[in-house]
């Protein structure tokens, strides 16, 4: 019988701060996939959370997926359908899985194509979902990201900052290479402005008020716009 | 001293959801707060979570929160007052309380004015973030929420649906009472739509497809809408 697959937030940082399900299934899979790159970032993050919370992963089969930095299609699909292979072949074996992610695996997650030719080639994946790293900010923040008739948006920094509709409040992730051009925004103008840096990590970092937040902030730093 | 004051979020529905860090702090605190209305909903769910993830909540000293359902500002002014005294007279007393809320206390909870009040009166509270509905809902239907340059939008729905932004992918929260109108809008037309009733919890239901969402799905019902 074929093993089953998982797909695992681990949650914002904190490993405390994975769900119980999460470190459960951490600790019953037989193999762990987790991302990787050879710039660090994000990928070995994930992992790093993992073991904190569940040590017996230490022994466990590892089959890290390596991401390549690249823009060339083709060396990208051929790591892909490499990956997959890998973790098809411990299905076919009979044992089971869990490919780890940072936050929730609905949300810019690295397993998305991982997944999708998974299932292609008939593995579907159970997906247990994670606290998003945005919760964990506007949590340590003390701001609430929306009440009553509000809406949020959740936008990728790197796109700008649209106009916002009314009684929007916006969420910029991964704001720390952007900072400088996000500073200078019109948009965030008469608003309640407030990030973290590095939450729920090493270095974690507290702003209040657009003029607080450093240009030069970090890769893991998510911006909160609220109107007042 | 003073009791620790914390705002915990108990996740989706599945008791499983809940963070390791939520279950510890239920366990450790004196005194459990907890939305209560005449009407169930909402209310009841959380408290039924989180004492099927911590049994030992049981006989702790509780404090159910009432939200009278009214427009009468002064009613409920009232009776906010009057509960952020019975939490500060047990902080004061030096029992630490812990307010319980469902998802995320960040998204649509009903502790802000609570929390404001208590700001007011000295006592900073902690939040503890859990794992918001939509990501349930994504997790059980296989549908990711946002991915690459895209970005996310949450949205009450009773406001209706807004037009979609370039790349913008929406969720409508607490859809069910709204069904009949949102299927009738022009925004969900060629637009990849699935829903969940009750993620996690008893009666759960997905629906793939804007014609199969039935027109009385019931309050929790969490809609997602993607561009194709």
């Amino acid at each position: 019988m074929s093993g089953r697959l998982y797909c695992v937030g681990v949650g914002p940082g904190d490993p405390e701060l994975m769900t119980v399900k999460a470190v459960r299934i951490l600790s019953e899979v037989d193999v762990i996939a987790y991302p990787h790159s050879d710039r660090g970032g994000a990928e070995a993050v994930a992992f790093r959370i993992a073991i904190a919370a569940c040590r017996e992963i230490e022994n466990k089969e590892r089959i890290p997926v390596h991401v390549p930095m690249t823009r060339d299609r083709a060396a990208v699909e051929e790591s892909l359908r490499e990956t997959a292979g890998r973790i098809r072949d411990a299905l076919e074996d009979g044992r089971s899985v869990a490919y780890i992610t940072l936050g929730d695996p609905m949300i810019y997650s690295t397993y998305f194509s991982l997944g999708r030719t998974l299932k292609e080639w008939g593995h579907e994946t159970e997906y247990v979902p994670g606290v998003p790293s945005f919760c964990a900010a506007s949590a340590r923040l003390g701001i609430p990201l929306v009440a009553g008739n509000e809406s949020l948006s959740i936008l990728p920094a790197q796109g700008g900052i649209p106009k916002a509709r009314e009684n929007e409040n916006l969420v910029l992730m991964k704001a720390g290479s952007k900072m400088k051009e996000l500073k200078a925004c019109d948009e965030l103008m008469d608003r309640e402005v407030a990030a973290v840096s590095n939450c729920g990590m090493e270095g974690e970092a507290a702003y209040y008020g657009v003029d607080a937040i450093p240009d030069d902030a970090g890769y893991f730093t998510t911006v909160i716009v609220r109107r007042r």
